[in-house]
């Protein structure tokens, strides 16, 4: 992580920190607090304050709507871990394992209102064109975590299709978290476009990496185990860009290693039709792409080139993590 | 019903299906196509175009904050119904048995994001005070909810914190409702404040209303089972006061009758201890209390007597509806 992250990030605990919740319903707030301290890496609330400083507009100007990111893209991982029934998230207990699932609802929407309030905290004259783009992202959210939800049931899925729904479940939150930034730094239309462009595209290339460093990453730095998707039948798009070039036996082996419930033998006979298949390079090929975009979005945006280098220096973390 | 209701919903209903929504993902919008035309009473955003009339501002001047606390409305139901575990509403199915669950918690979400997305169509000068009050509201209704639900694990609910209950989870809203058209049409924070005052005591008298009907409505004319909540063991305002004056020998009776599997036995016989008890009466009592605090509050609002009539008939409704 750049020196510039953590600073940020630093600046992003004090906010959320100051975000007090009341005592009272326990049931409601305390699972809040519990999730809240669970940490991550924060991406989006720095992506924010890196859109102010873009254009020289001081982090603290944008500080409200930065934890308001944070906090919507919490709420996003309380109901989403319901959805998918997931025990852990960062290591410790989802929140309805913790207690249960009417109280991971509940404080989940009452978490995506506190976003609202967080936002309703920057001036108001900025408050329509904030509203109106995070209003726009967070039903885009929505849209990407259905669409993901409806290819478990389906066995067409296209590459373009699961290029949408990452666009959608992931990216688009990173394009709006660093416009928001933008909007209050007053940048013009064009400018903002960029930097949603840049966000947007990174956002993908970061999905991709996640979809490799699932199988691909190192296990003493990936912190999760390694074949989580594969073990899940998780269409990734490592799985498409199999099944894509896989001939009649090729596909025979994956449908039989679909049902395998020796779970290491399965992630090692996957990959290793993957290996044949090429498709951690055909893959890597289809993040280095988004990346470029993502990187010629950023060249065309109208501040001087130095003013660029923290986003620059994010993007390279971003594309170059190891967990 | 009073004419001026029935003008209002129409326009209401207009204002509702403007509400375009997209036609894909089908599984995130077609629950919230199904769920917004099952109806209802509408009486929340009724009440928001009469808070505007009555400062003499007119009702499609609001009609875009009607519109969301009713979306508003239905999001809190379709996530209240997964909660409740309940199979039907308004007689038909829920969302979550129509489709599933987690279809049901993110249609809700996106449900709640649409609120917003409805408010913020309102003119930008208003939006501040409108969200700031909405926020509240939102989080002040998630808190009822949780309330509600820890009182089924505790067997010490006093009255004073049923009617708190009560408050958030039903009441706050029609104030907010009827402060957003009083905000609109800007009046002043003293007149404002009355307003959201007989909103709140009124939706406490008709929250009592209903504990009421649900055991002592006109099974012809209440549309729904009689006696429902005591079935389910529910902790009503006519159970805490039931439980408040029974002797050792009723509350003994109370005990053994709610593990009794006979349901109608079991209605017939809560009933007549209840009788035994005057609970009927209290609950009236309380009521009433509290309807005639809201017409207190009314009365002290600073404009004609005239224009008022129309909330007057609308509560002269709600306090004497039959279902």
């Amino acid at each position: 992580m750049t020196t510039k992250i953590i600073v940020l990030s630093k600046l992003i605990e004090q906010g959320i920190q100051q975000f007090e919740l009341p005592q009272k319903p326990n049931n409601l707030y305390g699972p809040l607090r519990y999730f809240m301290t669970l940490g991550g890496k924060r991406i989006r609330p720095v992506l924010t304050l890196m859109g102010a400083e873009l254009f020289e507009v001081p982090a603290k100007n944008v500080l409200h709507a930065s934890v308001a990111v944070e906090l919507f893209h919490n709420f996003t991982l309380i109901h989403d871990d319901i959805m998918d029934a997931a025990p852990l998230r960062r290591g410790k207990e989802t929140v309805h394992s913790k207690w249960n699932e009417n109280i991971a609802i509940l404080s989940g929407d009452v978490l995506m209102v506190k976003a609202y309030e967080e936002i309703c905290k920057q001036k108001p004259e900025d408050l329509p064109e904030l509203l109106t783009l995070f209003n726009r992202t967070a039903i885009e959210v929505c849209e990407g975590q259905q669409m993901d939800m409806d290819f478990e049931e389906r066995d067409n899925v296209s590459i373009a299709e699961y290029i949408e729904m990452i666009r959608l479940k992931t990216s688009v939150l990173l394009g709006c978290s660093l416009e928001m930034g933008a909007i209050v730094a007053k940048a013009n239309k064009a400018d903002r476009e960029k930097l949603y462009s840049f966000g947007q595209e990174l956002g993908i290339a970061f999905q991709i990496k996640d979809d490799i460093l699932d199988l691909y990453g190192d296990p003493e730095k990936f912190g999760k185990q390694i074949g989580g998707d594969v073990m899940a039948n998780k269409k990734t798009l490592l799985y498409l860009l199999a099944r894509e070039s896989a001939n009649n036996d090729q596909m025979n082996q994956f449908d039989a290693l679909e049902k395998d419930t020796d779970l290491t033998r399965k992630v090692v006979a996957v990959r290793a039709l993957f290996d044949q298949l090429r498709v951690q390079e055909k893959a890597k090929n289809a993040m280095e792409l988004h990346r470029k975009n993502a990187m010629k979005a950023l060249v065309e945006i109208n501040v001087p080139e130095e003013q660029k280098s923290d986003l620059r220096e994010l993007a390279e973390y971003l594309m170059t993590r190891e967990n």
